[in-house]
């Protein structure tokens, strides 16, 4: 029930700007930080709507040697008006993270504001998270600020457009 | 994809004080405030978990008399141990909220350490949420300090598990 795709909505207006992120996209990613060894990823993404003025956000993302499970995440991304965005989203890992930033064109600009960090989580300062969509490919790059390290280069996937099922 | 059942992973053993609220659940709620209207909703909730030491947290609401959509949110239910639980989630509304609390028995008590507002967000100062499980029904409080009031009644609910589909 809460995961069926609410099909027969219309999409808001307001929502319209970041329409080109709707749909699965699946791929492949790398992560690095300087205080791990780099890794590997597979990671799925879906972005939907509700006809509300915010796209439901979903990740997962698993060893790319393995396939075991590793990151997750969900939350919701906010169109407020004249090219601004807010993305708000929880992890598993005991982080919540709320952004703001723009829409220009294909590509969503995304700095933190407040990154929630619980009792017992890994502290996280700060993300900053770009996501650009040209044709049926969607590129990220997450950007972090953690364990003493200032703003650095930390995760980036190349991922598809999954054909609708 | 994101959505699926996994229903092949044994539930982590972190988890095992969590398990009763496995599954999902619907029925009715009412929230109250100082500051604005009585109001009645439907509700759908789904606890499940993908064998890592967490449940994925996911709720809707609908207006109890015209079916429109209202309240969203999801997130992750940490077992942290000791009988110490933490939940993360996110709000289309732009809130994020990080829990902290216990399990005892059939009964989680959970109170914010940390609420995040987005830059156009209404602001929230602080939350608590308890859930209890008996038998096959699943009742919350959630009581919230908000718009200058301080922490107060806001929202209760009786749900009833839903036979697995």
């Amino acid at each position: 029930m809460l995961c069926e795709t609410v099909g027969v909505s219309t999409l808001h207006p307001a929502a319209a700007p970041l329409s080109f992120l709707l749909g699965s996209w699946s791929g492949e990613g790398r992560g690095a930080y300087p205080t791990i060894d780099d890794f590997a990823y597979r990671e799925w993404v879906s972005f939907r709507h509700t006809g509300k003025p915010f796209l439901v956000y979903e990740q997962r993302t698993a060893d790319a040697a393995t396939g075991a499970p590793m990151h997750a995440e969900s939350g919701y991304l906010r169109a407020v008006g004249d090219g601004r965005v807010e993305l708000v989203l929880a992890q598993p890992s005991g982080i919540t993270e709320i952004h703001a930033g723009t829409v220009e064109g294909r590509t969503v600009r995304l700095a933190t504001t407040t990154v929630g960090v619980a009792p017992s989580a890994k502290r996280v300062d700060a993300l900053e998270r770009d996501l650009t969509v040209d044709g049926d490919v969607l590129t990220y790059e997450v950007r972090m600020a953690a364990m003493g390290q200032p703003m650095t280069h930390h995760l980036a996937a190349e991922l598809r457009r999954e054909a609708e099922g």
